[in-house]
């Protein structure tokens, strides 16, 4: 009925009025130019499109939405193209148009004693990190992907990675949105304020809800201060339940100062120090499992001190078998070269099956052995790699495939692998996506594992914010 | 339409239908056994109800709901009845059924790995205060009516109080959210976890929203590490200006230890010092306006040396005039004697006209100056009393009458005193409502402070969520 409503028209008619709107010169139908943006960057998901618009300004970003309301077109916004489940690509249909972002990259607005920033959504995470590096501050996202990522698809999908256990995640890091709402709508609420009681939150409804709901086009972001000193350990332990209890130990004798505290598998590290160049192991013995554990402080003196009565409690509890601290920068960075790399060996060793979990941090370590059992029995030398935020409860419990398996036959198994790893997730009432969305990789799975009603009241908000569909379809719902 | 849809009951089928769920002894319907649920401490605000329904577990809310949702009942509902802006409290046309949680007062559980507690709508402030400290840990949401309040009201308005500098206000305490919705379905999102990427979070709509689009049940909250050092200034000081500039040096030397700083003027402080008993000043001089700072730590040691450096580096500054740090509990729990009277005091100067109001905090001296001189200007004489959490940027702008006016004429006066200082308010991209909400009392002022569209999405969410309008009904919207 509803589109029935809706004037169709021509593509080379919405071409036109698109053109009309950011200028011929930012509207793509080319296929060299739009490839780019029609596949990501593993190239597991591709898809069709109309035209990518670039859109310039949060004014033509309204004008596009009201068109495409009006005749039913839809539209997948897209940032830097760097999701992991499809949620920035189209269908394969070929009747939606990409609406990108990248050129809204406005510093509106840096207000330190609030403490603010206010950006567009097309400006990279790296450089919404420089621009409060400049101004003495410091804006703690960080993920693998900040070098081309954006801070609208950053807030779009809650964007988790390493500083959650300090910051929280992506949603925790903003006061204020701007959005255009499907019907080209503008919803202004810039606020930089920390507490606002007059109405319903609804900057918390836009973020993660990729790009359904909504297309975010500025955000008020919180800046932190510097630290001073930053103080790095890796260590070496028995388990994960030793690394819990660790995580424990450094809550209580350190606080608010940790700021990572990173899970590595004896074979994932075994994996980048047979692939990767220029690394090292750090410790001299071998160890079972280890953490890459940072703390950071506004106080210049003494931090290092406290990471080391730290580790030294640590090894009388019996927890720590061995650790290192960095001595300098150079040897830091040589401490996350081993957790960054860990995902990209495994590509060497074959094919690679993966899960994005959390459970409640307590749960994590009977998940992985579970979940490592499960997985054995279900094809026996398979080899998991849990690795990741262990303070989050968040695993990336990826899964090599045996040594010399025929890859495209351990692949088939992805969907079989996937249902009896998160069928372990459920019973510890976890997350079968704790940082990287559902997108169009999990939306078969979401009604398996989420409350009925709550995806009831997800699809009546769906309905009522977006009543024609047009807000990239075929993602989550 | 939709009224005439539902099945209307007589008051006394109703009330029958009302017992067969809770219990005879669980529906109030005399007059007495109703007052103080019909009427707030301050007694701004009372009303009518058919009942009180008193509700001992989920599944008799959702009934309940279930019920009024098929008779078109509507449904107030109440913790501890301790709201400022009348929300709790049904209005005078009688219709209505108060929905009163305080039976469910349950500590489902408390999972120290996860640092969560799970804990029913009706337990209080003070009891989840003490459940955390029990286990070891500490719930950091503090108000003055701690031992009244409930956590299902502290949720459904998402209060504020003196630890939102640390820890956020109180919808930033929770993990997952127990919800039975307007029809009676029961919205189960109870999760421990810090990560969870899988749709929408629907959490963060029900809490602020007063209670008008579901009604809480349960909640997991977050637990933190208990401090092991607390170290507290009470500093006198020029000018706002001074404070903020206290705050900014404070930020950058003591950065994540800073739980309270509050702002005190003058005037606040001699009404506490002339109406109180057992009070007396901190410093030896005068100062026109003082901060109570406090920091916090989980190191034993040095924290009240971090506190002395800072306050040197503000005296050196020119920043702090004077400054005493409290030397035992005694002297800590005196210091905040005075700012806990400073709301209380203010009755025993006549009239008072209230503001709740929060600007960015680099605006805070600014909006003061501005505010003081626009207030003495339509009323000479007139006493402002600008209290409270700096740090936040939520100032309690009270106004006193003067001295000697009469009280009803200075009162009357109240909406027209609320339009000059939210005329500023606004002109600053402030709150007129920073943490006590909406309610009855600031409703009429919502739709000229609220971006236009946002309200427009208020009301669709309202609509879809609760499509009869039972679900408090004439509060916020």
């Amino acid at each position: 009925m509803e589109s029935a409503a809706s004037r169709t028209l021509e593509p080379a008619d919405l071409i036109a009025r698109l053109e009309a709107i950011v200028g011929d010169a930012n509207v793509l139908t080319d296929a060299r130019d739009m490839e780019s943006f029609l596949r990501e960057p593993r190239d597991l998901f591709h898809g069709k499109a109309i035209c990518v618009v670039r859109a310039g300004s949060t004014a033509e970003v309204a004008a596009i939405l009201e068109l495409c309301h009006q005749t039913a077109t839809p539209v997948v916004p897209q940032g830097g193209n760097t999701g992991l489940v499809g949620g920035q690509i189209p269908d394969a249909r070929g009747d939606a148009l990409v609406l990108w972002l990248g050129r809204m990259q406005a510093l509106r607005e840096i207000d330190l004693s609030s403490n603010t920033m206010t950006v567009e959504a097309g400006m990279t995470l790296a450089h919404a990190q420089e621009a409060a590096e400049r101004a003495g501050r410091r804006f703690p996202l960080s993920l693998a992907s900040e070098g081309s990522c954006t801070i609208g698809g950053n807030l779009a999908t809650n964007a988790g990675g390493t500083g959650v256990i300090a910051y929280g995640n992506a949603r925790d890091l903003v006061t204020g949105l701007e959005v255009v709402l499907a019907d080209g709508r503008i919803l202004s609420d810039l606020s930089k304020l920390k507490k606002d009681n007059t109405g319903y939150d609804l900057k918390h409804l836009f973020m993660g809800s990729e790009g359904t709901l909504g297309v975010i086009t500025a955000a008020v972001l919180k800046l932190y201060p510097k630290p001073r000193a930053i103080a790095t350990a890796f260590v070496g332990l028995a388990s994960p339940q030793s690394a819990l209890a660790l995580l424990d130990l450094a809550r209580d004798m350190a606080g608010g100062e940790i700021t990572s505290f990173e899970l590595i598998p004896r074979i994932g590290l075994d994996f980048v120090l047979k692939h990767a160049q220029g690394v090292r192991d750090v410790l001299a013995g071998r160890h079972a499992w280890h953490v890459l554990l940072e703390l950071s402080s506004q106080r210049a003196e003494g931090l290092e001190g406290r990471l080391l009565e730290l580790l030294a409690a640590g090894a009388e509890k019996g927890i720590v078998e061995d650790a290192a601290v960095a001595a300098s920068q150079g040897q830091r960075e040589a401490f996350w070269k081993l957790r960054e790399l860990l995902s990209e060996v495994q590509r060497l060793e074959g094919g690679s099956i993966k899960h994005d979990i959390s459970v409640p941090v307590a749960d994590v370590p009977t998940f992985v052995e579970e979940a490592e059992r499960a997985v054995s029995a279900a094809i026996p030398g398979a080899r998991p790699v849990p690795f990741g935020h262990l303070g989050d409860g968040n695993i990336h419990f990826n899964v090599s495939q045996p040594i010399g398996a025929d890859k495209a036959a351990f692949l088939a198994r992805w969907d079989e692998i996937n249902a009896i790893v998160h069928a372990i997730v459920t019973a510890h009432r976890g997350s079968i996506s704790a940082e990287h969305g559902i997108g169009q990789l999990k939306r078969h799975l979401l009604p398996n594992v989420k409350d009925k009603v709550a995806l009831e009241v997800m699809r009546a908000l769906k309905h009522t914010l977006d009543p024609k569909g047009i807000l990239n379809p075929g993602k989550m719902l």
